[in-house]
């Protein structure tokens, strides 16, 4: 998988691309990664990449040649629709707070994907050229305002390499599929049994693995109802979760 | 404001937190920032600070010492409620897909505070007990699954320094400004008026005002009602607005 970043601020990538799980998958070359300062494609000798808004109003627009080239300088030309040397067309992400809201869905979609680009602004705006006739998904990854899209672009970038064949090992793995029923996760106990007065559940140290499962479910459950009921309607209603729930509601 | 990060991946923090608008708060002493490695508090002469759950099951689990361990060496005994040097109790905030969904209404609460502490676990789980005797939040930055609490720790900074007073300069205030009002933003252009074919809306080339005001409400309330309608339910419905919303219907 190849990842292209288009930011003003190389810089901010350095640590996290390098670090941890992504880090070790670019290492092992399950993805690579390319990080381009936009402002080398500026036209204008002074490196302008922003300009004033048509029609007045405060805020700077990011132009949208020094954005047009940078992106062709990674695929050739798009209008005329060149296949990509890593294969196929590539996805063209803005990361704005206008985007369609990112979920684990978009995360597997895109982790199918060969190339993906991320467009990277700051606080500028972009020019609707840009989002018109360049990008091919506009991305928010929540309702929150941010100085620029070099975090989100970090966000969806992690989400989707840890999805790549691979890039977890097992340890990680493991507690990645307690997400897949579709709870929260129960709560988790180690070492010391007793810690500043307070216990481990005595169930958790029983050993009856039956039990150890039945209160697992129970509690994931109960933290779901609690926190996030919206999610309990995406599940299979089995007579076991039933009983468990009604057990739940009685306790409250 | 103080701010301070438990990771074992403080690299990941360096290129963040010293770029851009994030990184001036810091240099004009607005906001200071303390990344510490919790796997310097564990007792373990390895530096081990996880250890395998209670009740067997896969995954490995962060263990409450050396966690409890670190955010006491930034706050003095939280048991015995003594108040920090910074003043007041910090906040104590968990990254954890289980936590409340991060919105700008949180952010704007965690700009108030003087003291955050981000506890920034990564595959593994939390001992459960740090839940319950040391964080005051936890919080999930949107329902996707990511390798670490590093990057919604990165995000919930960078939302929450950026509205620090001093933190942004009057160019990026001005863009802030355009989502107050509840709406999505307008489209923008810059120069040139004319690109590879694609013209600037002639309306914003006319220098005439009220048309362009009218314009530029008018395409936010389009791409608010093409993208989150929910967000129409929460202005204030104008007859300007009814009105507007009614063409746009009508184009449809």
């Amino acid at each position: 998988m190849q990842i292209d970043i288009l930011t003003l601020f190389p810089e901010m990538f350095e640590g996290v691309l390098g670090a941890s799980i992504v880090g070790k998958a670019a290492q092992k070359g399950i993805v690579s990664f390319r990080v381009i300062n936009f402002r080398e494609f500026s036209d204008n000798k002074h490196g302008q990449v922003d300009d004033m808004p048509y029609g007045g109003g405060g805020g700077m627009v990011l132009k949208p040649e020094p954005i047009f080239r940078a992106v062709e300088s990674l695929t050739g030309s798009l209008e005329e629709g060149a296949e990509h040397s890593v294969g196929g067309k590539p996805r063209v992400i803005l990361l704005c707070p206008q985007g369609k809201r990112y979920n684990q869905a978009m995360a597997e979609e895109l982790a199918e994907e060969k190339h993906l680009i991320f467009i990277c602004g700051h606080y500028e705006g972009y020019d609707e050229r840009i989002r018109e006739h360049l990008v091919t998904d506009e991305i928010s990854i929540g309702d929150y305002v941010l100085t620029g899209g070099e975090l989100p672009a970090m966000v969806i970038i992690d989400s989707v390499v840890r999805l790549q064949e691979g890039a977890l090992g097992n340890a990680q793995s493991a507690v990645a599929d307690s997400y897949s029923m579709g709870l929260l996760e129960h709560p988790h106990y180690t070492r010391p049994a007793e810690f500043r007065g307070w216990r481990v559940p005595d169930v958790l140290l029983s050993g009856h693995h039956e039990n150890i499962e039945r209160w697992r479910l129970k509690e994931s459950l109960r933290r779901t109802l609690m926190r996030r009921p919206d999610l309990l309607e995406t599940i299979e209603m089995t007579p076991k979760i039933k009983k468990l729930l009604e057990e739940i509601k009685r306790e409250l």
